[in-house]
């Protein structure tokens, strides 16, 4: 007997890809490297054709319907997407509902088989969309390419790879707490001459229905890991993407709709929501009670929002202001190489991006030479400088910008105060002529002037900051990352005591701290299976990728006994 | 090399109890049989004299300083704890802050260390304060008894065994959660020619000072899983118990903090915090920015407040309307038996109790044979009657009322409508002649008079409520769970598809059932290590005891990396 038998059972998935579930927990369990999905375009892997084909597939999706979802819906809806590389709009309808609380209806209705299925069939059925995904690489790419106006290389990467084994990250711990505990057993309690005896069942119960709230600059690599931990949790999901930046996770949407059907499931289990300017819907969504769970990635602002609506589980990131503290180095050069790079990577968009570089006025050690803070503060904007007008990296590397707003905040950091050190300017990108650009601009702070540099500047715009010591250098971070959140530290030194001190100062303001980095691996990257990304303990977000929390909050355990 | 290496460490307690917590740990992952300290006093166990000892102690503590406490204060604070069974107040007073901020100053301070040691050096400690309170069971359970109007019986199981079995739980999944991941490894990845190599460190960060509210029905099995969870992941906690049972509790907080000092730590780390009507100081501390973590069991309106304020992690515990569902039987006799002693216990003053009974006014089948409705009311009616009247089991399984209003209730009850079934009369207690004590009050109300049963009407008062058939029963058991919160239910059939469909019915209402109890095991018991109680799936609380969440959000993870 059991009590709680699930309604409804397929583990044709789940038996076929039990070996990446089993190896995916204990990748989790052990940090080690691993990567489920290889990271880099490779037609060995990813097939011959594969890229032509779907950037075939991604030219003929413009300026048309997308038609490809499952889902219920009433009315297209034309999209705002523009290309930040040619700056003309994409043109895609999605499928709509005129009406917002349909979607919450549809979805809730599609509800009832997938609570009560077992976590053997959600996280088999969702392993295999994402084994699927590996036939949509090239077109999530290019898709996210001209939505966020990241490089094709890290478009495919972050919304390929990286972020489908993000997502395996969270189905493989939501399902591993859903199983980490007997689901039936017999209790037999001695009490004196007799022995009492229960029949003991256990279930979860899922939360209830789930909002997915896009961002504009990583559509796919910040949705997907709540998506899957609400799905693989059994709770109905609604991805309300960035009203610009829909086309890549339109396809991930239409990617589990169809293994949802294959397998007896509603497709409206997982419903997009699409909006534009003429209608923004979030708040709506948001607010409507049936909502019990909502993912958020965006501004600060808004963040708050979401986080403060009543008797909702909230997961969020947000805006943080990250440091590099300069102590010590190695080597000068490389230092400055490697930071330039991680401020420009993707035109400082990323959430990981460094933006306060605090460095010693009285200079720094250098393999053991004084090296003066004129210098160091020359090598990193040289460094910077060089980059950007490097005619292959340049525009490889630096991508394009985003948003408008993103692209006037740029403009407008030089009227900021302090002393411009690298003004920005245009990228020269060949292949795209009408590109939205500019490389980052780096300016001169002094350390009394915290009111400009502990607030985030989304995008290509950096802070050097003279200070008195490293200890000031670290206090400075630390007070921000406590006041106003940060994601990543980076730190040189070579000095054992101040690289405990700035790990242990950082840990407690909730930051991560990479020290010494050179060559290619940077501040901005944190792995799957190996790196929790953002910790929950500092205002730039209460969640973190993937802690045990990220999933146990979307379930209860119920439980029944029987005297036998 | 470990970069977050502990500022202190002290692993001679762990290293004595490891075979403990070890037992503990997979005690709750079998969620088998398992109980670390007996439950009946025991002379053999506990101490030839102990009994007699500690009865000493207690008389000798009434009306004297509470002078055993090594926490910093600078007053003496008089309580107003008064015994249920003499109707005579204590007399005893506390050290205490008369500012209320100088508690969080004191935790505060004492913080530094005991946030910088390890889960081993925590876990250690926090079990040896366990083991020291089996040396306290007996003054545990006088103390409870005076304050609560528990039976002697009940007061040592609930504020001692049972109690300390939860805690050590708590001790078991906070420490296996701060070291399920590795602490520190060497990353390698493979980057074509080259491997990239990083040496990653993790540490765990405790949120911050925790607040740990009592109640003041059960001050130590209610309030010991909090402050352990919150200890063992290294947050300092003040204990702020219910004006009306602060001894018990006191004893608690002086074993900990005994434990600490002489293990090198700040007995300041827990903090008694207690407070008489003169001066209620719960909001002023839950307020406080400083407070981060707050733990709750009392009233759902105070506890919607708690979980209403801004900034905090709650975990709460409040009101629920328990059901029993009565479809069929084998025995009708051995049924009444068994819930009329469920409703009894402690005058139905325990969270877990039996509040609504719903039985078909049609009758039920008991063992093949048709048994109307009102042959049913009066079975449990005549049960209760008997169990109240019965000259030694009366007292014993009744105890006291705790409080006035409680009793005032009780009182009223009899004018809510319905048809009163059996009155409410004082318990004759050789023992205790000046006992407050009431009987409980058994009401007839039709199934269409909701607002008057779906209220939690907390104390000895129980409605017997016809309906339609199970179904009916079924529904109003489930809306009422859903709406105003419930922690148990029980329920009586012989038919597996009814039992099947009131355990998934019920589980999505995040309420747990127990089917067919008879003998002497009871709906309101849940069995540390292996029942979770409270399911947080319903409004009668957020947390559960003790499922992983429970734990995992008093605490952030944060790493470091370090290029090689």
């Amino acid at each position: 007997m059991n009590l709680y038998a699930p309604a409804k059972q397929n583990h044709s998935f789940f038996e076929k890809h039990r070996g990446i579930i089993d190896r995916a927990i204990e990748a989790v369990h052990k940090r080690e490297f691993y990567s489920q999905y290889p990271e880099m375009p490779s037609p060995q892997v990813y097939g011959e054709t594969a890229e032509a084909d779907q950037k075939k597939l991604f030219e003929g999706q413009l300026a048309g319907k997308f038609d490809r979802l499952k889902q219920s819906h009433d009315t297209w809806m034309k999209s705002d997407e523009q290309s930040p590389y040619t700056q003309q709009k994409l043109g895609i309808s999605y499928p709509a509902f005129g009406d917002v609380s349909k979607y919450i209806t549809a979805a809730q209705s599609a509800w009832s088989d997938w609570k009560k299925t077992d976590a053997q069939t959600r996280a088999g059925i969702l392993t295999e969309s994402l084994e699927r995904m590996k036939g949509s690489f090239y077109e999530v790419a290019f898709s996210t390419m001209h939505t966020t106006g990241q490089s094709y290389m890290m478009s495919f990467q972050a919304s390929g790879p990286h972020a489908a084994d993000r997502a395996l990250e969270a189905i493989a711990l939501g399902y591993q707490e859903q199983t980490r505990f007997p689901n039936k057993l017999t209790w037999e309690k001695p009490a004196g001459k007799v022995t009492l005896k229960l029949e003991k069942f256990f279930t979860t119960v899922p939360k209830g229905l789930a909002l997915a709230i896009g961002c504009g600059t990583f559509p796919i690599w910040n949705t997907l890991p709540g998506l899957y931990a609400s799905l693989v949790t059994g709770n109905p999901v609604i991805v309300k993407p960035h009203p610009m930046a829909i086309y890549p996770i339109a396809i991930m949407v239409t990617l589990i709709q169809e293994v949802l059907m294959e397998s007896g499931f509603s497709p409206d289990l997982v419903m997009l929501a699409p909006d534009n300017e003429e209608k923004l819907i979030t708040k709506e969504l948001a607010e409507n009670p049936a909502v019990k769970i909502i993912d958020f990635t965006g501004s600060s602002s808004f963040g708050r929002y979401i986080e403060s609506l009543p008797g909702k589980i909230t997961f969020t990131e947000m805006a943080g202001v990250n440091s590099i503290i300069i102590d010590s180095a190695v080597n000068l050069a490389e230092m400055a190489k490697n930071v330039a790079f991680s401020l420009s990577l993707y035109s400082g968009q990323m959430c990981t991006a460094p933006q306060n570089f605090y460095i010693p006025r009285t200079g720094i050690q250098v393999s053991g030479q004084h090296v003066p803070y004129e210098e160091v503060q020359k090598a990193i904007t040289g460094a910077v400088e060089d980059l950007a007008a490097h005619p292959k990296a340049g525009p490889a590397v630096l991508g394009a910008i985003q948003s408008d707003m993103t692209h006037k905040r740029v403009g407008e950091a030089m009227t900021l105060g302090g002393k411009v050190l690298l003004e920005s300017r245009s990228i020269n990108n060949p292949e795209f002529p009408n590109i939205r650009s500019a490389s980052p601009v780096l300016i001169e702070i002094p350390s009394t002037a915290t009111e400009i540099f502990e607030r985030e500047m989304f995008g290509p715009i950096v802070f050097i900051i003279p200070t008195a010591d490293t200890r000031e250098s670290l206090q400075l971070a630390s007070d921000i990352a406590r006041k106003h959140g940060a994601i990543t530290c980076g730190a040189y030194t070579v000095d054992g005591t101040t690289m405990e001190l700035i790990a242990n100062v950082m840990a407690e303001a909730g930051t991560p701290v990479a020290f010494n980095l050179t060559g290619n691996i940077y501040v901005n990257q944190n792995a799957g299976f190996s790196d929790f990304h953002v910790t929950g303990g500092n205002p730039a977000g209460n969640a973190s990728l993937t802690d045990p929390e990220f999933v146990v909050k979307r379930f209860t355990r119920v439980q029944a006994k029987v005297q036998s």
